[in-house]
């Protein structure tokens, strides 16, 4: 949790509703032309006229130079160090289609791939194959037997699917089989110490009853595999907030993530529309939660720079919708930016505000890079916007006397 | 002390001192119709002119969203981590009005209370009732006799007095007595573990026979008791710094903080000019000096933002006369912030400045919290304001080779 211990001294209960809203990769850097960034270049009037009521400020995600992948970019929006609480690939994917993962079993993630006679990859997401074409390789993939231990097979989306290891001794000290790069073959399975070797030796006697099952299906005509991982023992965030958190996402991963920290998954339909009315359904039943915008992301990992200005624009004529809701704290937080001139997470900071009745007259005029970082704020580490959060909700009293 | 275990290496003794003058309460909050601050609607000449000669920031007294003590915030601008270095309330209540206490005694803070005939608390602090009321109370009280242990009553101030348990195996492991609401007859003290039994049943048998004494002195027939504590171990500040460091403070409080790092605390009266002649008699003989300045937060505690603009006004007719001294380094800094509008410490960030002759040029045009956010400074932990202390003042040589 927060590396503060003296948070439990401090923080109660109250009626007070705290609204998290996520947009995922929503900093950005200027367009080289315009010399203006994607939330300066967009049209968000709901967003700056909010951003003047509010205290602004940038996130720091992990640290500087640091870009982050989803699972430490929103552990630290949830308060917790990223750096000290890893989340594997394999579990992030798994928890994320709502696999029962418990204690003690392994999850990984695959991706179907290409390879040539050669046994060569030649494309390591198989032609990026559509959920139809992978269901039934998965399925077939999992009716493989393997002695000794169970291994599950689940369709995630498009070419990537999340494998499962269960049984006595199944361990996550084994290395992964992809490569990393076009050109060479799937890497065999090596335990890191003696206790992986059984598992090793399993998941290669899988991948060599793979490679028969899957021999006529390319593009998907292989497999690999990363992030060999159990469950991270995280502390509970209702629990340490005295909060009942809700998670709203219609993506798999940011389920997952919020059911490791404790929040409850409220069940949600495929669109922002859709999660915006699982929010107004549940209003009344919880006290914080966290909301998951993903469009301005896809955009910039696309480096489609109109594309995130269009999702921005999007998020904004939702704002008064959510606003309506009169939640007595209203963040919105990026888990990372997501620049379009880069096409990728990256490590620069991100726009943040807090609105609550406590930020009147600390506004800026418009919410972008430029502008938070003159904001009230500052730089704040993300890990730390959970404690103003509960500050700004009135749930924490003086630290000591 | 400061999380730089390298400061050893590079901290030396000089001829140059450093004024550190705390605003308590400095920071506040925009006024909901004006949209500015207290500072910012304050007529601060001297602050600003002496802002624009110096370098400015804005100081974080713990964490964001954690609303500071008196405690934590003092001990975060000495240098001490606030979160390592807790102190008892209790303790800080008994070294504020002199008493020696002792390694192994246990100093606790009392109110009276009134009591109805049911023994419910109807109210938490006996009317407010005025010191001279109360010292005569407190040397009732102080006449009881416990076996086995030695239980000394001192008055503070108003309704507060402070308790010290001496004798073999006193423990701080025992449960306060206020229930921390009206309506609620107080509690009775519970040992937390074996250690703490006999002290436990010494304190109850104290309160029953204060309850006979107090019994027909209405509004103040009853007494609570919060914050058992023992003396923390502080590391000297002195020796850390290579200081010989004072304290001129008025209230009993701050007194006690500064003898608990290890600061030489001047005698002076109660008003900060008689603080100002003590520290004007002072001054050859030490190199760094705390002065405290109470009326900001008092008004700000209040919810009175115009005493609390007053009080800064006042604070800038006193700032030339401590500018004749020709202090090498002078630092203006906050505790925490007391917003008036909210009428409480709070977390916000603090405004900040330190002159010295390296400062020229990197001032702001006014002393304000916006301002100061656009400083030299930045945001800075309130943990590092002594390393900037010494580092303007000349005494600390270059960290690694």
């Amino acid at each position: 949790m927060i590396d503060f211990t003296g948070l439990h001294e401090i923080v109660g209960s109250t009626s007070s509703k705290i609204l998290m809203l996520v947009a995922d990769g929503l900093g950005g850097l200027p367009h080289p032309e315009t010399r203006r960034s994607e939330l300066e270049t967009a049209n968000i009037p709901n967003l700056d006229r909010l951003a003047q009521h509010s205290a602004c400020g940038l996130t720091t995600p992990v640290l500087p130079g640091i870009a982050p992948g989803s699972g430490p970019g929103h552990l630290a929006l949830f308060g917790y160090d990223p750096v000290k609480y890893l989340i594997g690939r394999g579990i992030l994917e798994a928890l994320g289609i709502g696999v029962d993962v418990q204690k003690g079993e392994v999850a990984v993630r695959g991706n179907f791939c290409t390879v040539d006679g050669q046994n060569a990859i030649t494309d390591r997401r198989a032609g990026r194959i559509t959920s139809e074409e992978a269901i039934p390789l998965c399925k077939a993939l999992d009716q493989i037997k393997v002695p000794g231990i169970e291994i599950s097979v689940y369709p995630v989306q498009d070419y990537r699917f999340a494998l499962v290891l269960r049984g006595p001794g199944v361990s996550d000290q084994i290395s992964e089989t992809d490569p990393g790069r076009l050109g060479l073959p799937p890497l065999p399975c090596r335990e890191f110490s003696a206790v992986g070797a059984g598992t090793a030796a399993a998941v290669n006697t899988f991948i060599s009853e793979a490679r028969k099952v899957l021999q006529e299906s390319f593009p998907a005509n292989m497999l690999v595999l990363r992030g060999f991982s159990v469950l991270p023992n995280l502390p509970d965030m209702g629990v340490n907030y005295c909060l009942k958190p809700a998670a709203i996402a219609a993506y798999p991963m940011y389920r997952g993530l919020a059911s490791l920290v404790g929040m409850e998954v409220l069940p949600s339909g495929p669109t922002f529309e859709d999660e915006l009315d699982t929010l107004k359904n549940n209003f009344d039943r919880h006290d914080f939660f966290y909301l998951h915008y993903k469009p301005a992301d896809a955009a910039g990992e696309d480096g489609d720079f109109d594309a995130k200005v269009r999702a921005l624009e999007t998020l904004d004529t939702y704002i008064p919708e959510l606003m309506k809701l009169k939640p007595d704290v209203f963040m919105i937080a990026g888990d990372h930016a997501t620049p379009a001139v880069i096409a990728n997470h990256t490590w620069h900071p991100v726009p943040f505000l807090i609105n609550s009745r406590w930020t009147e007259g600390e506004g800026v005029d418009e919410f972008h890079e430029k502008s938070c970082a003159t904001g009230a704020l500052g730089r704040l580490s993300a890990v730390h916007i959970m404690l103003l959060a509960l500050a700004h909700a009135d749930k924490l009293t003086k630290f000591g006397p």
